[in-house]
């Protein structure tokens, strides 16, 4: 079926907004309705790319709470803690493990305006000791009621609005594409417009 | 069983963190898991009391998602929405629908330090007609992606959280129980001490 016109230059707006340099790393988030409201929010917020690890023989699996935005997010899936990890570093990434540890700080004392990672943890265990170790930063967003922790999907999202809101403020979201490459432009205009 | 003394000192340290001012009222909003959420974000970030209004012969029900919160933050359930809202406007709060029709504004651009009541729609349909007509202002969380709302659960506490940021920075979150009448203050510390 030939794309119509207007469906391309839709394409082509939200992709003009996307951000290469701001994403999340989930770690064996399990639940189909956690992962589908946390990808529905990368999109929402422009993620390029999300990253996630999934120890288990599975596959990501999404239901109509993603409403589709699984299509418009890819997420990188990887097997190994250490491996999704390196790869995050080696694209300059700076990774935010979400910790409650008394080394972690208040994420609204944090600046997000840099290339940014989150890293999410699973709905019982949070982020695994080897993921830890490995981050840059320990973040938590303080908790003033009974109950000692967010849900997943919440945490996510609070941290992508904060980062966005941070880099609006510094008029630092992009408009017009040039949230990443022109090389990475024009693949993913290909891959969205003829999927 | 005797209340422990710790136990004791961690409820007072919550409720003395409670805002009466803030609170959420959803309209028929049916998963657990949505349910479950909004409370806990509500109980994180330190809502009194909430509202729902439920048309149909139905009790809201809660899952694992919820951790418990749902016994710190009492839920008023209506049938009818215009009597929830009803007694809302009486209390003095202000009503924020929200809807991304062409009259709703960027939740970004509102002042939420007065007596704020955020309202939220069903998952499928959003909010009603009728509770559309009697809201004071409509807002919205701006979408920068290709699906065009967010998972109720997730644009509920990213109101929340907004209210919270702006009272923060304007030095009015309360600490020490003047978040509410001394009058409530007596009625909640027994209600939650010994329920
Ligand atoms: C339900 S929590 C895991 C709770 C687990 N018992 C623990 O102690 O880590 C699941 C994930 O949600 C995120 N999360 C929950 N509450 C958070 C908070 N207050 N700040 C930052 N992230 C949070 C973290 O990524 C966490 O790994
Ligand atoms: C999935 S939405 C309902 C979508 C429905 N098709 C509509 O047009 O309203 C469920 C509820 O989530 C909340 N919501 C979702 N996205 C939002 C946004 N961008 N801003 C504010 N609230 C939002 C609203 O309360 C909405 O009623």
């Amino acid at each position: 079926m030939p794309l119509l016109p207007r469906r391309f230059e839709r394409i082509k707006s939200v992709l003009n907004r996307r951000i290469s340099d701001l994403t999340v790393l989930i770690e064996n988030v399990e639940k189909p309705h956690n992962l589908s409201a946390i990808i529905r929010s990368c999109d929402a917020v422009g993620v390029l790319e999300a990253y996630a690890i999934f120890n288990k023989e599975k596959f990501l699996t999404f239901n109509s709470t993603a409403q589709g935005s699984q299509k418009w997010v890819k997420i990188n899936q990887y097997k190994k803690t250490t491996e999704a990890i390196k790869v995050l570093k080696e694209k300059g990434f700076k990774l935010y493990g979400t910790n409650l540890n008394p080394r972690s700080i208040d994420y609204r004392k944090c600046d997000f305006k840099g290339p940014t990672a989150f890293v999410l943890g699973a709905e019982k265990w949070g982020i695994s000791e080897e993921a830890s170790s490995l981050m840059d930063e320990h973040i938590h967003i303080p908790m003033r009621g009974m109950v000692e922790s967010l849900n997943v999907s919440v945490a996510a999202s609070a941290l992508l609005f904060e980062a966005l809101r941070q880099r609006q403020v510094a008029n630092m979201v992009p408009e017009s594409g040039e949230g990443m490459s022109q090389e990475t432009y024009k693949e993913k205009l290909f891959e969205w417009a003829y999927p």
